[in-house]
């Protein structure tokens, strides 16, 4: 939780950054992380102390250290570290940032200990009505890449998705669309992006790029459980347009239904949006 | 220069790092540069003092602040902060690191202020055979993107090149050689890659990956003074493999010639590299 409105309490390697006198507890400006981007990092949802699904994300996390030739951090430590930064009650959001760590010049890499960063921000203050009453997508220009060394797993190299969020500043768009340099639909720069057509739901092949969201596997799994046809395939913007339903998805913001992507609009009462609304039913 | 053998001195937004007691000379955790390796660095040399090319090295640092939305430092502060880390004699090298600055959680920014960090190292002690005999390149399987978004510029997004450089651990490979997922030659992980064929002089056209060298932009001048033929375009690993003549630079290697690729040798004598040892000698 926040000492201050907005700012984080924070642990690196299990020391509160904001303690006076010891150098250890912030970091060096020799580590990996801040050098090259080098480490990962999961954001959670929390609940009253509770951490929503974490067996999902301390997998993805564990994938992405193994992906990454980092060593797996001590699950037991690192769930020690997330109670003590958490306020225990409301929501919550905790980061837990794992970088390869402190190391010397060059990209060659042998032997380093990783950094641990957990920290605790308060929940924010998002529109209600983005749940209910839907989004515009911003249209981002920004491509992204593709890179199947690094897709799926949600590492520190985030300029693609920094370019892309900077490329709007209207409120009335409360997420971007990114595209891949085929113009094929990816994700959101801060979610992962689902359509309907003809009762089938459809979501972004990320095998090439983008991050594989844990409320995009969750929805997965509910597609299956209520018997929804699920397609994970290569979309484009024209087939995302011309979609009956689209909804984005992240941790933090649950489903937000999408109500225009360019100047095509979509209706997201209930009647119209049964797929997403009885999803994020599930999810929620 | 170092204090103890191999630590850089650095300075942080001007104040040292080692400094005991201020918490401002370490590096927030809420840095995006480590958040997301949202910055971008140079890496200079200096031989008694005098920094080697600054006004090539500062253009590119500003173009990379430029195309990341990032205010440019002020360029005779950062000249000062040089001289506060240099010991000023014998060669070093110096390492400007910008990043966007403290942020809070979430790719949008506005109105942040970058951190500079400015480090001094001691001067590599590199094989002097590499210069004379050359270096043989590993074939690295890891892909460079094509993002022309962030091509040429060097930003801190490096896991690419971190994991290209973990793939292999054998010090008879001094480099290793990066391609792009349609199998063109991009770079070496730490490097500009040419080649000579028929006394025309190569190199990859970057605008869709890369990091456009300070050392490949002087052999490009060198070459123009000196009459010798230069192309930029698409190389594939078949044609560097059938060139006549192939080398590496850098800022700190200078040029290295390429004795082996893969199973292919190259004669690196001065009667058979006539062009590299002719560039060698004019970058000096």
């Amino acid at each position: 939780m926040s000492d201050i409105a907005g700012r984080p309490r924070i642990l690196i390697n299990g020391n509160f950054s904001d303690d006076k006198g010891d150098h250890t507890q912030r970091l060096s400006a020799l580590d990996r992380g801040f050098q090259y981007g080098d480490g990962l990092f999961e954001t959670l949802a929390v609940s009253d102390g509770v951490v929503n699904h974490w067996s999902l994300h301390w997998a993805r996390l564990c994938e992405a250290c193994e992906r990454l030739f980092i060593p797996t951090p001590n699950e037991v430590q690192i769930r020690s570290e997330i109670d003590k930064v958490l306020a225990g009650v409301g929501k919550e959001i905790v980061k837990i940032i794992i970088s390869r760590g402190e190391g010397v010049r060059g990209y060659a890499f042998r032997h380093v200990s990783p950094t641990r960063v957990v920290s605790a921000y308060p929940w924010p203050d998002l529109p209600k009505a983005n749940a209910t009453q839907g989004i515009a997508l911003f249209e981002c220009r920004t491509p992204i890449a593709r890179q199947p060394a690094l897709a799926g797993i949600k590492h520190l190299n985030r300029l693609e998705n920094i370019l892309a969020r900077h490329e709007w500043n209207d409120a009335r768009f409360a997420e971007g669309i990114m595209l891949d340099m085929e113009k094929n639909v990816i994700e959101g720069t801060m979610s992962n992006v689902f359509l309907v057509k003809d009762n089938i739901l459809q979501t972004p092949d990320l095998s090439q790029c983008g991050v594989a969201g844990i409320t995009r596997q969750r929805i997965m799994h509910v597609a299956n459980e209520k018997g929804i046809t699920l397609e994970v395939k290569e979309i484009t913007l024209l087939q995302l347009e011309r979609a009956d339903e689209v909804f984005v998805c992240n941790t933090v913001i649950g489903i937000w239904p999408v109500n225009k992507i360019n100047q095509i609009r979509f209706d997201v009462e209930e009647e119209q949006n049964p797929v997403t609304r009885l999803i994020q039913r599930a999810i929620a």
